[in-house]
């Protein structure tokens, strides 16, 4: 996401008309709270990790309304100079608490918490989502793939079907937190310093006279580097034989081919095959790259049957978070002040019990065994203590009626970070590779039950019995009155 | 799409890899030609809007190494000094054809050919990939959505949920070529002069102490362009009713409220009786706007439900292309140059049949009725002259024994036209709202049986004989070796 003025219009036009209406009706400088969350894990899957706030600080940090903009905005005839002028002096004031980005996220925990001046904190709704949701969605997608592979070498190849070039930017630094150990795309590798690798295209076998003059070429180009594509002609027939033809004239020099690529055909038959061929023709140390719209369950699969890959190259379902495409993250007002400075409380309720929302400002808790496994969540009001020692009852965010208890506490950490105040970031960026590592900690801290592709377990996510009973009034309140 | 060259680099690895082997080989600057087609139409659909070609025409016009992007290649230590050099230099010199945008394109038929140095054309896959693919799906997306609501009103809102900010601002160029008439999406407002709209979010209603004053506040400050939104705290027994005493206290002082919006519950049930209550309280004028993650699928569900929508608001599954979430279009070799400067055919043969390309430089016709609407298009090789009168016998594209005869041809048309020559494009940008124009007077002449969303009849797309032999002949010498 851009950390530039270009994009301070990248919103909704409502967040505008809206804040001119706050502005009109004398209610735009009440202090608000916002909680951004999602209601359902994407990929039917049993986590999500959080990713996106290094862009949304250096957006808020740097968000200022062009002439450009204020000019544009007036053309539209809706709003009066003096809203446009007030926009011209717009800088966020209030404060962010966020997820460190690699944190494990659950349905309706809050990834993101921002209070402030409602003018300005309802601006931010449609920034903070298009980041988060995207990236959090694709951090997601590649924990996945990187778990189905036995955590092993993933790497992004995804560019040419992400959604634009920052489709293509933002998916790689996600794909990255989430544990890929590279990319192909090169703006990637020079604005976020991932590291880049590729092999070949068909267009280059299709270049030369012949398949094996191909791969002689590119290996006296790339000693060090080569891998062969395999699949141009007939992958068993010429490709393989082709590429331990130029493998063995390499060893006779002194170099060493580095891989053959499999992009068609039955990767775990192919792979295996690939393996025995290049076994028998002295050459175990070359390695096999396999893609081929590939996603976490092709992946697990194929390791299943008994594939013999070394290092995953997977492209568009990644990158474009298939088959969900998209995290269904909201941000919804939790807590407003009254006339008087007082923060209250505020609801949505809805039909969908699902979408009625979580009132309140509120800290977030996750507790952990003595063994540093996560054990649950825990949504407090942020004017409780955080629960310690224990027993403790939580209750369930979504039914009245349901509750788990836990016996003791021996750990509990609170997970939202104060990110944001007084107009400036709090703390200089973590490095993605710290990022990565983080994401990696926590899938280790996650009982596998949670992690596996097929029904996983439900991690345990509740309200403390103060918030319950406060979201339980409210709703009660307007019940009554309808 | 970035028309500067701060996305020089939006690119795989592996494009100057081989480029740089080009280089070595010595056959950089050998003529090449590669056509950018896909191989199966989105969403099981019939047809596909072409979409992208104008952020191409940009990016390739603008596309310049800069000395940062070389800084960073040399850092990679992959590169030599000779080859770095040539990219300071780098311009695109080559000819490009393509089908305008809001063309009705089908599978196999090249939406763009690019002609030039083979150094030149293949640094150009990744960009012209990435951009052609997500625009082509999301075009198509929209105007299978406004097709479906009986070509209304749609309203694409999908930014929150759009892959960073470039995903939701090509989407939503997109979604407009495809027959979209607004967005809320300011910056698109901004940057490409596209109509915005909005309405307000529920954190509107809850700033207010109650629904009906949050409601009175919005249509006092917005007398003319109000929509109501009615599913805070209950539709029917609260929403609806309290916009119908905000649209009769607006009567009353000579103003008309605009509209309602429905964003949950059913949307059928509800909009009926919205419908209802408001014509019966004296507001038939008073639109119904619907959102709520809706589809094409869902949309034509809903009218055939009867529901009373005026306006639909499409989010999420618009600009992610949901449940594709990608167009899998290709960039292949069709023909090179040998070393006299001759260009031959090339070709890439695959166990998939489906993966065999079509080789060789290639025009492509489409065959008119008397009537103007679509019998047929023809791929023939580019020396052929276009055919004409009839009968003519068209060839399958994938299987060599299938073909079918067209009598007579009322009118044929050349569909690829000269876009990019001589480093320039070669006509000025057509504007949005033309190429709006164009996408839905092409769906007009589509028998409907081919934009029917369930089962639709494949639209016919052939081989001229003289390519379909040259293929043959060049797959048969293909299977003689291996």
């Amino acid at each position: 996401m851009a950390n530039d003025n270009e994009h301070a219009l990248l919103s909704d036009l409502y967040q505008l008309t809206m804040m001119n209406g706050f502005l009109q009706s004398g209610i735009a400088n009440r202090e608000a709270c916002f909680d951004l969350f999602f209601r359902r894990l994407p990929f039917d899957g049993g986590y999500a990790v959080a990713a996106g706030l290094e862009d949304i600080l250096k957006y808020v940090e740097s968000l200022r309304f062009s002439s450009e903009d204020l000019a544009y905005l007036q053309s539209l005839k809706i709003f009066p100079e003096l809203f446009l002028r007030r926009l011209a002096e717009f800088r966020f004031t209030g404060e962010i608490r966020a997820l460190p980005e690699g944190t494990l996220v659950f349905p309706f925990e809050p990834l993101l918490q921002v209070r402030g001046p409602l003018f300005e904190t309802q601006y931010l709704e449609t920034a903070l989502l298009n980041t988060m949701n995207f990236q959090t969605l694709i951090a997601t997608k590649a924990a996945r793939i990187w778990e189905s592979s036995g955590r092993a070498s993933v790497v992004e190849f995804g560019l040419r079907r992400a959604h634009g070039p920052d489709g293509g930017l933002s998916a790689t630094r996600a794909a990255f937190i989430g544990g890929c150990e590279g990319t192909s795309n090169l703006l990637a590798g020079k604005k976020l310093g991932i590291p880049v690798s590729g092999t070949m295209a068909h267009s280059w076998i299709m270049a030369f006279p012949d398949e094996i003059s191909a791969f002689r070429a590119y290996a006296n180009v790339y000693p060090e580097k080569s891998i062969l594509l395999v699949d141009t002609f007939d992958t068993l027939r010429e490709g393989i034989p082709h590429a331990i033809t130029i493998g063995k004239e390499m060893k006779e020099r002194g170099l060493s081919l580095k891989g053959i690529r499999l992009d068609s055909g039955d990767l775990a038959y192919l792979s295996m095959e690939a393996r025995n061929m290049l076994n028998e023709s002295g050459l175990p140390e070359v390695k096999i790259v396999a893609s081929n719209d590939l996603d976490e369950w092709i992946v697990e699969a194929l390791r299943h049957q008994g594939s013999r890959i070394d290092i995953w190259g997977v492209g568009t379902k990644l990158v474009t978070g298939a088959p969900d495409s998209a995290l269904g993250g909201v941000y919804k007002l939790v807590a407003l002040a009254d006339e008087s400075g007082e923060m209250r409380p505020r609801i949505k309720i809805s039909q969908n019990v699902e979408k009625t929302t979580n009132p309140g400002e509120k800290s977030l808790y996750r507790i952990f065994d003595k063994e540093g496994q996560m054990i649950a969540d825990v949504m407090a009001l942020s004017h409780e203590p955080p629960p310690s020692g224990g027993p403790i009852v939580i209750h369930h965010s979504q039914v009245e009626y349901k509750f788990s208890k836990i016996d003791t506490i021996p750990r509990i950490e609170a997970l939202l970070e104060p990110v944001f105040s007084h107009g400036k970031r709090l703390a200089p960026p973590v490095s993605l590779i710290d990022t990565q590592a983080r994401t990696k900690s926590q899938l280790d801290a996650l009982h596998p039950s949670h992690r596996r592709l097929t029904n996983p377990h439900t991690f345990r996510v509740g309200l403390t019995k103060a918030l319950r009973k406060l979201k339980d009034s409210m709703i009660k309140e307007t019940m009554e009155r309808i």
